[in-house]
């Protein structure tokens, strides 16, 4: 059985974070050994610029939410990989309804992975790419202090 | 009297964006002569990943959404300026709560534009600095078309 926060939360033993919940976030299929994902996202109007388009912001929330899952597919239990870096070109404007991710996971290392990803609208037309670097964390590391900042 | 979509929604002449009200954007300080700008988020559960930090995607998004306004508050009416390139990185967690955005815009091309950004908690700690480059568009090229794609 696979187990770690991914696949936890997949089969429904963890509740999926908050933010893939705010980005309508639904995993279409993953891979593991390649390190591929796609998954989609229900772009809603609250994501929405002066023009109407999703903002860019928001897209890139749903790349994050696309590439840091099919690095998180590979990890362990107690492990975590926060993204250190992200760089999104945008290349066409998206409207709110349906947009679709697929990343997958560039290098593999120890603590520090590479991924690139790309969201595309429901014709297949490719709306931003992106890439991003991560470092797989102990849970421990990643979790509430018990003496929280706030 | 100052007028463009940025001055119409300082104004309330004009509804802000759905985007920046998900955020929780509040203008601080804005001055379109320096095109320098300071705003805050409210930092919702909403946006949180499995460690119960601020996911990295709305950290851009908050940080898009402070570019992008140090830009617009220099528009004339009619004009948009969509972000083409996004880079971020990530310095340390974010917990839910209030986030301070601080932009500027480096260099105001007649449509290239040029901006930097950062985002701070609320004890001025840097969570993530951002550039982005923007192009300076009419309204009539950014507004949704007669038939929409959806």
């Amino acid at each position: 059985m696979a187990t770690g926060f991914f696949w936890d939360m997949m089969a429904g033993r963890t509740p999926p974070p908050a933010a893939a919940a705010t980005l309508g976030w639904k995993l279409r299929e993953v891979d593991p050994e390649t390190g591929t994902i796609e998954v989609e996202f229900a772009a809603s109007d609250a994501f929405t610029n002066p023009a109407g388009h999703v903002q860019g912001g928001f897209l890139a929330a749903m790349l994050d939410d696309t590439m840091g899952p099919a690095l998180a597919a590979t990890l362990g239990p107690g492990l975590f990989a926060p993204t250190l870096d992200l760089h999104v070109q945008f290349l066409r404007p998206a409207w709110p309804g349906t947009l679709i991710g697929k990343a997958n996971v560039v290098r593999r290392g120890k603590q520090i992975c590479q991924l690139r990803g790309e969201l595309t609208d429901d014709r297949g037309r490719v709306i931003a790419t992106a890439t991003a670097t991560a470092m797989v964390q102990t849970g421990e590391r990643m979790g509430r202090p018990a003496r929280s900042p706030n």
